[in-house]
């Protein structure tokens, strides 16, 4: 028999897994967020049994559980947040998130694998990516469960034992640290985390010694999270420029469009700098390193024709060339940077972008496709993306092709006069024109604040295209010859 | 200089070149068709030149190469053609495939590793993946590079000498291939190869000893696919029941819906059953296999109460709930199976679905969304594909549960009385009701058709719901305890 106050509980448990049903509910039929419930903790302390209780308390179809551990070949050939992204889910949907991202930093910290400072660094990554999710529409609800540490290892030894009869999935995330400084650092690394993320996406810390407390404090914190994300119309639309302060004018910078190449030498020179990629992106050395190349520029700057003479001199094995047309539905319902990430190559590969994650700060901005806010904090996003690319020792190389509008203008007339098809200028293309000034406007912008060491811009003169492809095919030659 | 014939040949190549170019710019218009081209053939035969001239005449944009090796971690733990299908290209869109799936079967009957017999199953599984294809609009063609052998063995140790310095991609298939009896078998395996897919898929035999010939050879083949797939307003949409042969018609199978599961011991046997269900999948066994559920079934059947009875038993890490909505416009744009093929859990896992690949013969067919001619072929395929799934050692366990019409009527009833949004009974809802009769008919084809050794249906009677989830789950037990 139930007494009054396991009554009073029943019924709470039940109202609040109602509404918890509910707000899914409205979460899924929107498809406007998606969330990710992380769910991290000592060992024992029940990680596993609080996302089954979770299940249990919501619709599973909407649901998917994304577990992390040793990374598998595919996951090693990429970056490390490479799984990570690939594994978004969709708007409307919940992600239960079990050895996520916090997992290798903390673990390295305690076993001492990393230093202090690489500590800060990948906290600091996390937050960034963290972040990034959040101004894209994931919701992050963040669970450390905090268990007695004694009584942990005790549950944790019973489970084990019992060798999977029970339905208690064992999640272990710590077995590896085993002295008594490992754990004392460990605590520490915790603590830090748990401040850093303040202010961002803050830590729920959860008593983990009740397992009915638990779980309802679990339920309680996704319910609360839905309920915050279903108050919401959409996406903030808050413009960002700071009052009082007028816009930095970032200078256009002036190439010297007259400069040509030697017609005479051309066929010479190309067949020379393609030899020289071949051997680059051949053999042994390049099979641990990788090729990103992008391309930008304006229209009819001859990007096509650049990335044939790349193409060309590559084995059909290992590129890919991605024309960024209009993103699928299940690109939509992700982050924008989704798209990009999934396309990255793998080591040993080459992936070639015409046009690419920089439309967010060129035609997303001049068009208006972004709010003022998305594509300015896009600038930080992409420096971190391309960051995390040229750590994984591939090489970001990337181009801006520039040409006149009188050469455009003599371009498009050619291009109507040739009868075929795909050459078509369409009205876009005319109207982009008018937009000349506001496109080189964020061009510069976007030179000046996405142009690092790891990944620098090179701005290629390509009035005359011979001049630019060998431009183009120096500058790729030239990086991956540094790679040692 | 060029002689006349040179000039002619040239002008003959860039007439052919603009062809293939309009012909592709059409194909990725139209958005109809994708185009497999598979390149094979001896080692030093030339595939990947061949490759690599496609892609200089070709807008690069829209080709994508298929290359497979040994297969990776994540391929290891599906069946072998699931990395056939995760990279099926998109309508509109053209794949050159290297070392394709006729490469397995011809090297292990070479070395002897396969028989006769296998082979010749290895053979039927090829046509039957490439008929399926080519009745979803995927064009095949399939490229055979004949060239003389000690030519061919030439040029490949001069390719490999100059150790990838020239731009010439060195495919090499067949370097396990050292004894003149392995020449020999693979000879003949590759003629059986070539006769057993005349009047499916044939292979187009090329000459491939003057280079010239042979990669205008393989592009006249591409242009000649590209030409018939534009001619094509659309797929086929002939009937195909057979002129003067009336349908066949299933007996609708009946069940004894009085069925009842004591309900003093419901409690004691469901807690009992999940947990031998635990107990089955997890462990070292089960790391080896897998398990694919498949629930069917009546309207408010009681699918998702069982779902959830299976779910609550699993370790969240292992499985996942695919609800069968509305397909994605990328699975849209593939044949209707891939969207199965790529929700496949890996070995280890678990994967629910709630609806599946019937739809093809249940929905899609009542309601006219597939041709008779496309219902009508996907028994095969579907037997096909639970075949292999069977064959990679997971457990296929499908379920059709039950109810009478008055039962469905009163749990519609009640579901309206609900007042939760999520249970809302669709005007969709209530006109399948009209349609019982039609979708007696075509489940009862369906079981007839479908249910196989390897994958056989278990008609759950569900009138009564505790009983409908003992018997589920009483059946996915026995299942995989005969796992040995």
């Amino acid at each position: 028999m139930m007494n009054n106050s396991g009554k009073t509980a029943q019924a709470r448990h039940d109202r609040r897994t109602q509404a918890l049903l509910d707000a899914q509910f409205e979460l899924q039929e929107a498809k406007k967020h998606a969330v990710l419930v992380v769910i991290a903790g000592s060992d024992g302390a029940g990680k596993g049994a609080v996302a089954n209780r979770l299940y249990d308390r919501l619709d599973a179809h909407y649901v998917e559980t994304l577990y992390y551990g040793a990374p598998s070949e595919d996951e090693r050939l990429r970056p490390p947040f490479w799984r990570y992204w690939r594994d978004l889910p969709a708007k409307g949907r919940i992600g239960l998130v079990l050895g996520g991202w916090h997992h290798a930093p903390l673990l390295d910290r305690a076993t001492g694998e990393m230093d202090e400072d690489e500590f800060k660094t990948a906290l600091a990554d996390i937050n960034s990516f963290e972040q990034m999710l959040i101004a894209e529409g994931v919701a992050l609800v963040k669970i450390w469960l905090a268990a007695d540490e004694k009584k942990a290892r005790k549950r944790l030894e019973a489970l084990r034992e019992e060798d999977g009869a029970l339905r208690r999935p064992v999640v272990v995330e710590w077995d590896e640290i085993d002295t008594k400084k490992e754990r004392k650092r460990l605590a520490k690394a915790g603590l830090e985390m748990a401040e850093a993320s303040v202010g961002g996406a803050p830590w729920t810390v959860i008593p983990a010694d009740d397992e009915n407390q638990r779980d309802e404090a679990a339920a309680q914190a996704l319910l609360e999270a839905l309920t915050r994300l279903n108050a919401k119309t959409g996406k903030p639309t808050a413009k960002m420029t700071p009052a009082g302060k007028a816009p930095v004018k970032f200078p256009v910078p002036q190439l010297d469009l007259s400069l040509k190449a030697d017609e005479a030498t051309y066929a010479e020179e190309l067949d020379a700098l393609q030899d020289r990629l071949t051997q680059a992106t051949t053999g042994k050395r390049f099979r641990k390193r990788g090729l990103v190349l992008v391309f930008e520029g304006n229209d009819a700057a001859g990007k096509g024709g650049a990335i044939r003479r790349v193409r060309a001199a590559l084995d059909p094995r290992q590129f890919r060339v991605h024309g960024t047309s209009a993103p699928s539905d299940e690109e939509k319902a992700r982050p924008y940077l989704w798209r990009f990430w999934r396309n990255l190559p793998r080591r040993g590969h080459v992936a070639i972008f015409d046009r690419s994650w920089y439309g967010r700060v060129l035609v997303e901005r001049v068009e208006g496709f972004a709010t003022e806010t998305d594509w300015r904090r896009a600038y930080g996003e992409i420096v971190d993306f391309e960051r995390q690319i040229a750590e994984d020792d591939f090489a970001v190389v990337k181009f801006w092709l520039s040409i006149s509008l009188d050469e455009q203008m003599r371009r498009f007339k050619a291009r109507e006069e040739t009868a075929i098809k795909r050459y078509k200028i369409t009205p876009e293309d005319w109207r982009n024109r008018d937009k000349w000034a506001a496109y080189e406007t964020a061009m510069a912008e976007m030179i000046a604040r996405t142009s690092t060491d790891f990944a620098p811009w090179t701005l290629v003169e390509a009035e005359d295209k011979y001049f630019a492809r060998l431009k183009v095919l120096r500058t790729i030659v030239a990086r991956l010859e540094r790679f040692d």
